[in-house]
């Protein structure tokens, strides 16, 4: 997930351009990113932001564990780059890399995942481990207006279950739609339980398990492209949205 | 540089699916990769490559080495992504994750350079070192033809002169007009010489270095955004083509 700089961030740099290199050249709005797991595809893109602009990186301990132990990401100048452990269950709130208060609170929940693919040989472990993979709630501090963020996560637990309890929004993990889907369509070997997915359909699946939350609005992300859900007149899209739940899509925006 | 499969390999492929991935589901025409440094820009984008289809890796051992010690490269199943190495000064035939011809020629020259900035701390060494970049010369083994790829050099050595001599075709770093083009435009702190590059304009730039080499065209890739070059109406860009150089573009196709 990218932080970018408030309207008020803005408007402090705007009178102090010394403040922050979001003014004049190679301006960009992304001041941070908090990392929800160490998968490639939640850390890779770190290797695409700038080496010196100053950001804020948060995540949890065992993936700052994985980006210390790849030096690759050490491409991202430490002196400007500030890595800063999320901890668990406990609400902060966000800074910018110049330490100014961003208006936002996040806290962090482990939830069941798995490790990452590439460190299954290193960690000779599978399944679920306490903070590989956690959810998010992000809060405007002024409004005190929420949102969650689960976009990976193997099984609804009651924790979680309770965590989730009548949100307002919660943005939830949609890789596939059932179980066997990737093994049934060619296109892997692995069910999504095995790479740390619960499905959306079924007695088990996250529409079912969500239905009853009181959350007010659902929306799927991290949708793998064999989910049927992707089409527009697939059955599976008709029975998400009839279960009440919406498809993110890109350029997609959300006021609540 | 990415090597596609030849007309040849699709051919083999049409008549025997098993042979290889590229027919049916998740199709890619990449089979394998040749990395010529160890520098983010060569190496983050194996990140992007689908994790579980054969490749085909050809690096020298001071890029090897990185891969090995960022495990984070294994998300490319080590079972399917072979790592070859690739010899310096020697020519080999390039063959295919699943271990035929690719009809191709390469042989690797050290070039002077420099350790990816990342791994500066861990070697406490920098500027040129044998090996950390390289130089390529491609060959079509069916008619000799043959091109060279140099993407990063920070001086043009008599060695590395006299392999150049008379080529058909040289892609070569492009990356800065001045030596201090990232400090002069406030991008960055760094020289051209620092980052492992030799500028094109200048008494010991590349236009003026390889002028005298007899080489018949000569293109230039891994061009900064710094550079005035890029912009069609300089009179930087006028320079380079009237030292009878061109400027690389997307898209670009080149038959020799």
């Amino acid at each position: 997930m990218l932080l970018n700089a408030s309207p008020d961030l803005r408007q402090q740099i705007t009178e102090n351009p010394a403040l922050h290199p979001k003014i004049g050249l190679r301006h960009s709005p992304i001041v941070g990113a908090i990392l929800s797991n160490g998968d490639i595809d939640h850390i890779a893109g770190l290797l695409s932001l700038r080496e010196s602009q100053p950001l804020a990186i948060y995540a949890g301990n065992p993936v700052l564990e994985i980006l210390q132990a790849n030096r690759v990401f050490n491409v991202l100048d430490v002196q400007k780059v500030h890595r800063r452990e999320l901890p668990f269950r406990r609400p902060i709130s966000l800074r910018g890399p110049d330490d100014a208060p961003l208006g936002l609170e996040v806290e962090a929940s482990p939830v069941p995942g798995k490790v990452p693919l590439y460190m299954e040989s290193v960690t000779q472990r599978l399944g679920t481990s306490a903070g590989d993979t956690v959810g998010l709630r992000v809060t405007e501090i002024a409004t005190g207006v929420s949102f969650y963020y689960v976009p990976g996560c193997s099984e609804l637990s009651p924790a979680l279950a309770d965590w989730l309890r009548n949100a307002a929004l919660v943005f939830f993990d949609g890789t596939l739609w059932r179980d066997d889907e990737m093994i049934s369509s060619g296109t892997g070997a692995k069910t999504g339980q095995r790479m740390g997915h619960m499905s959306m359909s079924g007695g088990t699946g996250s529409i079912a398990r969500l239905a009853s939350l009181g959350i007010r609005r659902k929306i799927f992300i991290h949708i793998n492209n064999t989910n049927p859900v992707l089409a527009e007149d697939s059955p599976e899209r008709s029975a998400v949205q009839s279960a009440g739940w919406e498809i993110a899509r890109d350029g997609m925006e959300i006021n609540l």
